[in-house]
């Protein structure tokens, strides 16, 4: 089955500028995907008529499908209207139903329909209208042989909302689309080339219909499996298989799939098992414990930490013995041990884990250098330490000793992995 | 003075799939405007070898600066680096400084230098390197007649950090730009609209070369200044000027200027006042300290923090009285008015401060239904509480409260920005 192939083209100096983030097109691109139509290109121009112009005709060399977004409001900046218009030789006249949505629009918000907001009602002869529940320029869907041009507003809820009821469905009706099949394999503990190594066979042997991707963000690695075909619950289980021999090369790293979070799933493993967790942190100031916060229903198994950011704190309210950080000093693992315990008893909580380094820019020494860190993990059965080295980056520092952490407490739960696979 | 044109390419198939939001694009458009160069399209490709060497042509023939982002991993569906040395007819050879550089990252991370992040440091002889301080991928700067092609990681860090130290000072080096002057005012504790409406009289007065936007950000508001022209010390003074007449209307509310954040601000007012803060948080979970500790040299001013997430710790460990939490509720001005002052005693600070609400989306009641949220401030003299009633959104609701709370902090040291303007 051929590929369907769109393009997205976005109008509007303020996107160029900056002056707005463009989230639009990859709502779009994922809407797209979910039909098993494949973006091949998104281009964002000004607000210059030749510039338009030669967007859509190479668009359409290129596309089946060309998504327009912006430049649809009522002032002469924009310019998307008059360009459609010309570029499909066709005159502009009052579209009857555009104008009584336009105005029952603005009867609703009791105010008076301008001539400015009259005139958004006019449309190219050419086009079909699609109309704008939440907004006041209409939407313009038109066709020339087998392809297909769609113009919406650029304001973010107008276009989703357009895109749902009437684009998606009547894209599906247009085209025969063949489906495509994601799974996100999420990984942390292991840098990209060494997960590379340990599952090079692997990769080497995947059917041509699944494609792999290596996906890096910060301390985490995720990999993207892409199947083709035309059944989708065959691609979800050829998927599963692959998933399934990946397991025991690469399994230890794999904290989820997905939307899966490295919180959530932590969360996730303390549920299960029933247990609390409760946070000393030093170096990392709270982001530990911002990061479990953040998924809702945290409250079940987090509960509380300390933030000892001042050395006589770690003392006086989370009883660290004076000796133990005068001997090795607060950036030890002595201090990490009697912290993770310490807050794991004070807080009555299954599991307590501990942080303290340098996080930088300042404050390393020849010994102990600026991204110098301890973390522990305390259960009462085990205490385990870890010493990291990181470089100079305070912000990214901190980050980091978060996935380590987390990962640290994932891995120590011991959550068969296996069984979560959909 | 002829504009200079940029155009943005970025690569990679997981930002097509809406796999990525694509922030980088609009980072590089602010910087690039900051110094005078416009953008006049940015192109998202996959990782295809005849597309994206078809986008190098097509932006050539556009613009004066073409700067790519993307497929600068190491595993073989990174393109960029092939197809640049085959667009400048380049061959690839091992570059000693990228190999010392990637060797010296992974010396100080303690790890090996792998084959697949060696052969990173190979580079088309055709390039100068741009030193990646962060990540294994250097940048390579290419020039063709007056045009340059940069490549970057598509990692965000990565890619900043290269366009900050490196690539925008070649820029401006190798063209010739006209003078740009911005200056960012930024405001906390008022909304756009009433802001608008209090300063209306000066923004109309603003002479033609200075013009002025509005960049809401979630419980901020800031006042860009741009001044176009030919000589940087005239345009800093006009922009000077109009500031100091900006003060009497809206003074109250400027905590900073430029890359001045709020955390910043509250942290040199505390500085300069010589005190130390202690927070006590619970619905926030973490936020709070880990914006404050988020300033390099925080050690200096914040004493810790304790986060009673469990109810009984909030009388356990921060000793707010049973009595409290059973007659008014956790979520209550009783209760944080109790733990903003208790923990600035027990962490030796001298101020406290507080924060205790439903941050959603579930836990709710009809009397103090998602977001609702007390905070508190404390300094030994006097306690100052705040209802503060937001919406549906966790991490809105939360973001929002760690805004009040520094804001509470920074109004109350009556620091006089005045004097910081530079």
């Amino acid at each position: 089955m051929k590929n369907i192939l769109a393009e997205l083209i976005t109008i509007g100096d303020e996107i160029l500028y900056g002056q707005i983030l463009d989230t639009n097109t990859q709502w779009m691109s994922i809407a797209l995907d979910k039909i098993g139509v494949r973006v091949i290109r998104r281009v964002t121009v000004g607000d210059e008529a030749e510039i338009i112009l030669k967007a859509f005709e190479e668009a359409e060399a290129r596309a089946d499908i060309i998504l327009i977004t912006g430049g649809l409001g009522p002032t002469s900046d924009d310019l998307t209207k008059p360009l459609l218009a010309k570029y499909f030789n066709s005159g502009i006249s009052m579209h009857p139903q555009a104008l009584a949505e336009v105005s029952d629009l603005f009867a609703r918000m009791g105010r008076e329909l301008t001539e400015l907001n009259r005139q958004q009602a006019a449309l190219p002869e050419a086009c079909t209208m699609i109309s704008n529940t939440l907004g006041t320029a209409p939407g313009m869907w038109f066709e020339r042989g087998k392809k297909v041009f769609v113009s919406m507003p650029g304001v973010p809820y107008e276009m989703k909302s357009m895109m749902t009821l009437e684009i998606l469905p009547k894209l599906q009706q247009f085209f025969t689309t063949p489906i495509i099949y994601h799974r996100m394999i999420k990984t942390a503990g292991i840098g990209e080339s060494w997960l590379a190594d340990k599952i090079q066979e692997w990769e080497v042997q995947l059917p041509l219909h699944i494609k792999l991707a290596y996906l890096p963000t910060l301390g985490q690695v995720r990999l993207r499996l892409t199947a083709t075909g035309t059944d989708l619950a065959e691609l979800r289980q050829d998927v599963a298989q692959e998933v399934q021999k990946l397991l025991p090369l690469a399994g230890k790293y794999i904290y989820g799939y997905d939307q899966d979070t490295l919180e959530g799933a932590v969360g996730n493993a303390l549920k299960e098992t029933g247990k609390t967790i409760a946070v000393a942190e030093s170096c990392t100031g709270g982001a530990v414990s911002k990061l479990i916060t953040s998924t809702p229903g945290s409250s079940a198994y987090f509960q509380g930490s300390i933030i000892p950011y001042h050395n006589s704190l770690k003392i006086n309210v989370l009883h660290v013995a004076k000796e133990t950080i005068e001997e090795f000093g607060a950036v030890s693992e002595q201090t990490v041990i009697e912290m993770a315990n310490h807050v794991r008893t004070l807080m009555h909580a299954d599991i307590g884990v501990a942080t303290s380094g340098i996080a930088g820019p300042t404050g390393g020494t020849p010994e102990k250098p600026v991204g110098t860190i301890w973390i522990a993990y305390a259960d009462g059965e085990q205490t385990i330490t870890k010493k990291l080295a990181y470089a100079k980056d305070r912000e990214i520092n901190i980050n980091l000793t978060c996935i380590a952490v987390l990962n640290l407490v994932r891995q120590n739960l011991e959550v068969n992995m296996e069984k979560k696979l959909g």
